[in-house]
């Protein structure tokens, strides 16, 4: 089940909006016949890989184990159901590490499998494989995005001066690190501030990727200048506004842009409806990276689940912190985390850390 | 050397303000024959504990080898030189990692054992050697002490809320790791905004330690109050003020205290003065527990050489940063650091990160 793990890691930046699975096939004495990992959507699953990897390596399937990293679709969706091409094939025994959370699958996979006569144990690998696919685990269930805030700073968490200046407080290593986090993400979310003051591209440049996420952009009054360069990167775009100002609407539209309008309370966009909106678009995990004001929106409302934090060794003193959250009169009003993990990236420290609870869905 | 600085790493909390030394006797089979480390001030040198425990184990120690953490001491202080005792008990070999920095000492030890033909080789684990005796180096070397910040904040950087609250950000555990990197220190400081605030003891109580550090006091007009707990330790207070006010200093010293007068620019005490006179009174590690406005001064004096920070999973928002630095127009003008290492403690972080080119003395 580790390899079936290390080649649902491999379909990371590809599989998206399926779910990251791998599979191994192997023979009675555990000698590997085929493994493979699922493609991108449209294209093979994880297990048809693997079958066509043990026929390609000329192995005889026939009355082997088939390990793999979530429960093999029943339903004919953009591809035929695994359950099938298992059963097909001749598979007598299936190791899967979870039931998917799929509201068409659901157990019926198994189902299908055990009625074809094949054997299953659920279990193995079941945590690792659920943290691989917690963007699809949330979406499925929760119906809405997993939400990871990806935010810069300085030791002492600042992430801008007083003048703006923000370029560039982390280290190109750290940028690259950051890169390979967008990569993995369904959609990059930022502000219509973050926009004007940096005109970023937010595409995956640093580390090679087949696809490039979605940009989602939240722009309460629709002041996207058509100039803005994540409009020039050919990727799909979603702009949430909280008014409907058709003239504004269609210029972006001219530009390739889709425009959702979530009005919410005092002008700005309704950030929870957007989260279902992007779920309900498919959307795994969302990367955020804007600025101090949406930051503390998003944080205020509950919306974040888990903080992906570069720290440079330097202190900046006063500026723009974390998030627009505060102030507090008692630190139990703070925004609790818990450290996911902590590690050296360049000269510059990566921090994981999680809402707790938020992951109990 | 490995157990040589293990052994010295034992007296870490014991021999200040002598150096942090281990010893190891060993015969040409590599058998161990004696080992001891640095007893307190006045009492027995690593060497010396080696060749007692070597008597006491029966074991012959002619013609055996000692690996030792620094250069063997060859002066009269207050205990009688190391050399002799090595020569004396037929030691053929002496493998040291670091000559000493002490110029009473300086090369003299290796000069009077070559002398007594006793062969000598130095450099084995002079790093980690120098490490465990950063505060003795910078003593002998700069004339001043290694000045450790230790600072507890929140993720985003916050150590009280604006209305002073901060007890307790961080965890039980991290300040029981705090009190650790206490019990190693020569003296702890902190300055009067902090005992007027918090009175706190600032002694070691969370770990076992033979020896408490000594206080130091920053109260630039003599404000201390003679009810402050930290005058009820029984340790040496050490209170350097701007003012020669003499009826506040007399209740001071009533109390045990000793008040230096060391005035600066605007009112303040000259900190840059301080530390020469507290390295003058053998303080090697210097652990600074202030808060923001102590701090500030003292880093933007350029006076700290690293900081202990401990980083608890909370986001707090505005308040009280890590010290008051800037602002700042430029990113460049940042204090820079260089991460040492982290770790997590309890729930929080520890994170280590040193002033670059401070350690180079």
């Amino acid at each position: 089940m580790a390899r079936a793990l290390a080649l649902a890691e491999q379909s990371l930046y590809i599989s998206s909006p399926n779910p990251h699975v791998g599979c191994v096939i192997v023979d009675a004495a555990g000698r590997l016949l085929g493994e493979g990992f699922t493609q991108a959507a449209g294209q093979a699953h994880a297990e048809v890989m693997a079958l066509r990897d043990a026929q390609a390596r000329g192995n005889e399937v026939r009355g082997a184990t088939a390990y793999v990293t979530l429960e093999p679709c029943s339903h004919h969706g953009r591809t035929g159901p695994c359950c099938e091409a298992l059963a097909g094939a001749g598979i007598a025994r299936v190791v899967a590490s979870l039931q998917d959370p799929n509201p068409k699958v659901g157990g019926r996979g198994f189902e299908r499998l055990r009625a074809a006569g094949i054997a299953v144990e659920v279990g193995p690998g079941a945590e690792a494989s659920r943290e691989l696919n917690i963007g699809f685990f949330s979406r499925m269930v929760r119906g809405t995005p997993w939400v990871r805030m990806k935010i810069a700073a300085s030791l002492d968490g600042t992430t801008a001066l007083g003048n703006g200046a923000s370029q560039w407080i982390t280290s190109a290593a750290a940028r690259a690190d950051g890169h390979a986090w967008r990569a993995r993400a369904c959609a990059v979310l930022t502000g219509i501030g973050t926009v004007l003051e940096d005109d970023p591209r937010l595409d995956v440049r640093e580390v090679p990727t087949p696809r490039q996420p979605r940009l989602v952009v939240v722009d309460s009054r629709l002041e996207l200048p058509r100039s803005a360069r994540l409009l020039q990167t050919g990727r799909e775009v979603l702009v949430y506004a909280a008014v409907d100002d058709s003239p504004a609407r269609r210029i972006l539209e001219s530009e390739g842009a889709s425009v959702i309008a979530l009005p919410g309370d005092h002008g700005k966009v309704d950030l929870a409806a957007m989260l279902r909106d992007l779920a309900a678009r498919e959307v795994n995990e969302l990367h955020v990276e804007a600025g101090f004001k949406l930051n503390g929106s998003l944080v205020r409302e509950g919306l974040v689940d888990e903080f992906l934090l570069y720290l440079a060794p330097r202190l900046l003193g006063p500026g723009r912190g974390l998030a627009a959250i505060g102030p507090f009169d008692a630190l139990a009003q703070g925004v609790p985390l818990a450290f996911r993990g902590v590690q050296p990236v360049g000269p510059d420290l990566r921090v994981l850390a999680r809402i707790p609870g938020r992951d109990a869905f």
